[in-house]
């Protein structure tokens, strides 16, 4: 059975999701559908990504991603196909797709060209519902993405901002804050370990001109409550959050936010 | 596989859709559930009916669409079923389900009477759970509309404006905010064609005795960022927008609103 | 077709719920995977099981409950099957699962221990995924419970506040508010019969030393629009409400808070 997993900056309260599944349904009834979110902050194709990449990992081999954050739909932009080495992805070529496919291994890049595979009447603000959609139902259905599309090496790939690392200084930037309010930082578990960070290990943060210590720590409940903690999340990031509390709010932190940290 | 669609104005942190779901799976378990929304405005039978006939066309023949938006659950207005040349459509008769329906082409509609298709603890305040998921359950399995209720005539329509045309000057009424704050008018594509409207056309707007000038274009993104302007939507009518910004915040727009249009 | 329901604390933003979803469907590729919801307040353990509990007694037979609300995240809390004479239950061991198995009636409770049915690697902040995840896949494969956990008799049993009963005057307390308004009491269904309170009966209470009169009907519309009433609600509890209206926002009860409330 066939899986495609959804991703969008559509809400929840409009029709659109539902458009999208059934026009993959009308092509391909025995697929198992999953949401991983449709509450992405509108046109913020980075956060898009990142939550696109810390879910794939988990999904079987041969998912089909469909993932539409579309600022330029209608325009040039293209619609693609990433074949990478474990799953499909579908959705448009700005950069969305990229970080996801990356981590499992890009083999292809397809640009979607082949009308068969699309909707007849095509609108010129929704190809989520037009284009998307089906050529993934097809996808799930066996068909091959080098019948859909041409294969293209000029596909746009994102910049993500990596940590500044200086002997125990370390720059740090936001990349996402969950709705626990946990700020999750751009500084992945390898380069922890290269750190030698152990657990206890005292740190300074200073955000926005103000200091702070926190204590590096396991798990959340290792901090008292209402207490700050830093800790590795279960996406592999170095996390600043606050046991049963919302870090984000306490500190005022958001995605892009620059935090600066030394290592005692 | 029978497939059955969902709407409510019920949110998602209660537990009542899930027990509509649970309800529909003890009676027929292989069918797929697809979520149109849970999120309509309390009451809002309109909102829901546009959202319902948005979301429909889209499914394949045979769907079961089951809608509650119930504000007189429980008193004397019926529960019904409606078919349509392609669907099925169960909730209450308060117009909720006509519009999308009359899209099909009405054939029949039925009032929901034989209590053998319906749970044996009936509620009076969640009809949902208790009549309309078990009935929709049940016509996924195969029972014709016939054995579970008795043909009726004289079922709710409910009535919607419609645009008020003179020459070049049209009255419009919004009939929707989606979530990216594009604001959709009741003036539909058809009627679009017939006044002639070429892309980059001018229209003048009228909105709250403000005036303001807007280009008619095919997409969002053939407009400046964060620039307004108006085209057919992904559902053929007319929509004010602002690319990658919100329309609606912008104008102070909402359902039910005016607005006056001059095309130059 | 075996059926696993969700229930959490984790919002719809964040990948957290479908990354649980694809562990399992990874294991279990044929199970029916239905949320309850995944926008109970953050950490509030007594929300999710009141929500569990109600939504549970509408599901089939022999389904498998995964609910995760886990403040003690990688900490000493176990991690918990509960077997039900209905159904099976999966999350953690503090409370949060134990009103709504006690419904059907508790036969065991395991402390889950077998690593050969968990994630290989488990994150300290993640058991929804690690751990929760993978166990109920494999329950639903027909693992039995007993090889994934020892029996234990000393799990946590949450204690709910009780309604005070002192000849006509009750004391009592807010369980739940649902996104209508609703104002649910921990008064039940029996214990209201009880008091023989009839139909159109007055209703004296006395909410943060104002004092208010409500009629006890059978349905909201059975009020006048924007009309306070009483009422036995869907999941059987006493219910303060207002017809098409938002009763909690009226009267500034939220869940926790005391009505004292005087039968005339």
């Amino acid at each position: 059975m066939p899986i495609i997993s959804l991703l969008s900056d559509f809400g929840l309260k409009d029709p659109y999701v539902s458009e999208m599944k059934a026009v993959i349904l009308s092509i391909c009834p025995k697929v198992t559908l999953v949401d991983i979110t449709h509450e992405v902050s509108k046109y913020n194709i980075m956060e898009g990504a990142f939550i696109l990449a810390s879910a794939t990992p988990y999904f079987p081999e041969n998912t089909i991603h469909l993932a539409v954050i579309d600022p330029g739909v209608g325009s040039k932009r293209r619609p693609i196909i990433v074949r990478s080495k474990k799953h499909l992805y579908v959705g448009p070529d700005n950069g969305l797709l990229i970080l996801a496919a990356k981590n499992d291994g890009i083999i292809n890049v397809y640009h979607i060209v082949n009308k068969k595979y699309m909707r007849k009447e095509i609108s010129s603000t929704f190809h989520g519902r037009d284009i998307f959609a089906p050529v993934s139902a097809y996808l799930a259905n066996g068909v091959k993405p080098e019948e859909i599309g041409i294969e293209i090496e000029d596909y746009e790939i994102p910049e993500f901002v990596k940590p500044i690392i200086k002997n125990n200084l370390i720059e740090l930037r936001v990349i996402h804050v969950d709705s626990f309010g946990n700020v999750i930082t751009n500084l992945h578990k390898n380069q922890v370990k290269d750190l030698k960070l152990k657990f206890n290990a005292k740190l300074s943060l200073i955000i926005k001109d103000k200091k702070l210590k926190v204590k590096f720590l396991r798990t959340y409940s290792d901090a008292k409550k209402k207490e700050l903690l830093a800790l590795i999340g279960s996406h592999n990031f170095l996390e600043i959050a606050m046991n049963q509390g919302n870090a984000s709010n306490k500190l005022k932190l958001k995605e892009g936010n620059c935090i600066k940290m030394l290592i005692e």
